[in-house]
């Protein structure tokens, strides 16, 4: 057993006995199924988003989970609210910036939420992350990537810019903060017909950092967990209706000692 | 057979020859498997918040459900606004104080809610209900009651001091207008690890509400139906996701005489 | 083969190779439902309603859908804008006109949205389509119609006036631009006990707008494949819950040959 596979079931049991609250402020197309996710693996999840509550709530969390899938003003607003006294907290925050790149909107949006709090983490595809960095930045843009080593440079730049954890998702998972680069190479190409696999990932960071410390093992065994349930969920199922309720069974019934057995981390 | 057997199987067909409508304001996370289990059981579910719908909305409701997850002092205004229409027209009006007690703005709300118009019933776990108690209450905290009799004279009182029937929803739930005090034992644990399942029996006293016009009746075998269901969907399903399904298919398939049969109400 | 099952099979195969963007403005309920549709067929799915999103969001799209079900003033307004965007480049519009005639603000928004842009399809049931009518019509109302003769023509005649292609669903489906009248078979009543199953057929004929530039074909040919994936998902379900399990592994499993075999159009 590897140092990493040690580390995903010590999580995975940490998770199921702590049952540490989440607080979501994410979008409308994945809240059930983000608190569905968060359920399953024994989290406790909470979706609140008023912005006469939000400072109240995420006090009494283990990590706030911030996602701009469906966003508005108001929305980013609150979450800017929350991340504020998270950070002031010292509570992990993890960010999706979803279709950063895609609307001015949304690369704003995110930026505006790791500018104003600094965030622990952030998940999301390559030109998502990639969106993120500024006009100063020496990292290579998405277009300009022409080989996995490359991908790793322009991750490790950008995460030293922006101080913080990376994790870029895709057929192999890269994490890095700056310095360390893992590779996580769990999951099924059935995530891609589902709506919000990719925010589900994210949640599941949200609930491993809540019981590990160290965002890049956090980050890393939170995706190997997630990429392996997919995996199994894929056995059983005969296209993305059936992909998504064995998604959440295997969430569930995945044991620590499967996840050392089967998480891919390198 | 007993009476409450009786009564529940009458419930049910009358719900599934009635088909009434249910006017549901509720949460972002569980707004499709509210509708989903309403349509399943019999129910025509809408979901309606406009401030300058909801009168007209409510006023062709058999029952308006009240469900404050994801709240917004914008909503619970739309919320208090079909609630005086309502109880205007003696629509039956159910409240579900989802987190009330957690954060300020949450008890704040579902009190606002309650003192607007009167609510038929009120639907939580204990701490969601004992934290509805103001400060002249002469009702216990959650943390000072420490048996079954003492939890439910604490109901009671609770119930008799805001004029209403309370539900306290647990591994055996508790139904009380102060006066009567019925026990449901239906259910099953799996229901924790699936978002919605509160609030689906919320929905679904709420549609037992537009059949019959005695609300600790209609509470009790509400949930003696929808418990039931879980039981079923349990023994079909290997974890969260197939549980889901399951309910949803069980719902729909249960008979009266299933219900008659199955419910455990005392 | 019929020309139509042609058609069909060819825009199916259109479908999953150009992948368009989908940009759906859409009800709460539906949201997760509707993007898990679009993308179990093969469309990619995005939900944004932000005011200053919508536009730059519509303008990489192959379809807007447009969907009034949870709608308030302000989401109305961002659909008004996003309409008026797509109809300037020529982006084609379908309107699920959710609940028009059943509340005063439902049936003024759909009228609304017609007038703010043109849209080229409208997708209810009987009762949402000819409440569009405007108090000049020459359409008969809903009570008025008597017969299979008389709903084709009402529907002929509105189509005109409205100047757009009508779909009115049911047990069976007729399309219409007013000089075209097809009528759709597939379909199983095992649909009105899920929700968003309407809401869905209305994405689903979206992304046939976006690879048909026909509006009665692609609508007649988007019904005929969501419908033929409802009486799959029929035969292989116990009650709502499995089958909508089973209706987006349909959708995801059916190929263009067994389209061009299963399709009911005339």
């Amino acid at each position: 057993m590897t140092a990493f596979a040690d580390r995903a079931a010590r999580n995975l049991g940490d998770l199921r006995k702590q049952k540490p609250l989440i607080h979501n402020i994410t979008n409308f197309v994945v809240m059930n199924v983000s608190a569905n996710a968060l359920l399953a693996m024994g989290a406790s999840p909470v979706m609140a988003h008023a912005p006469n509550e939000v400072e109240e709530m995420v006090s009494f969390a283990g990590a706030l989970v911030l996602n701009i899938g469906t966003l508005t003003d108001a929305w980013v607003g609150a979450m800017e609210t929350a991340a504020r006294k998270a950070a002031a907290g010292s509570i992990p925050i993890i960010l999706d910036p979803v279709g950063s790149g895609a609307t001015a909107l949304r690369t704003h949006s995110a930026k505006r939420l790791i500018d104003a709090a600094g965030v622990t983490v952030i998940r999301g595809n390559a030109s998502e992350i990639l969106s993120l960095r500024d006009k100063n930045s020496k990292t290579k843009g998405v277009d300009a990537i022409h080989s996995v080593s490359e991908a790793a440079d322009a991750a490790r730049t950008l995460a030293t810019e922006l101080d913080t954890t990376l994790a870029i998702t895709g057929p192999v998972d890269l994490v890095t903060d700056g310095q360390r680069v893992l590779r996580i190479a769990n999951g099924d190409a059935m995530m891609a017909y589902v709506t919000g696999t990719g925010c589900m990932a994210t949640a599941t960071i949200g609930a491993f950092l809540a019981v590990d410390g160290d965002p890049v093992t956090a980050t890393a065994t939170a995706l190997a967990y997630f990429g392996l349930a997919g995996e199994l969920a894929a056995r059983q199922s005969r296209g993305p209706g059936s992909f998504m309720v064995a998604l959440l069974d295997a969430l569930y019934t995945l044991t620590p000692k499967d996840l050392a057995q089967g998480c891919k981390i390198s």
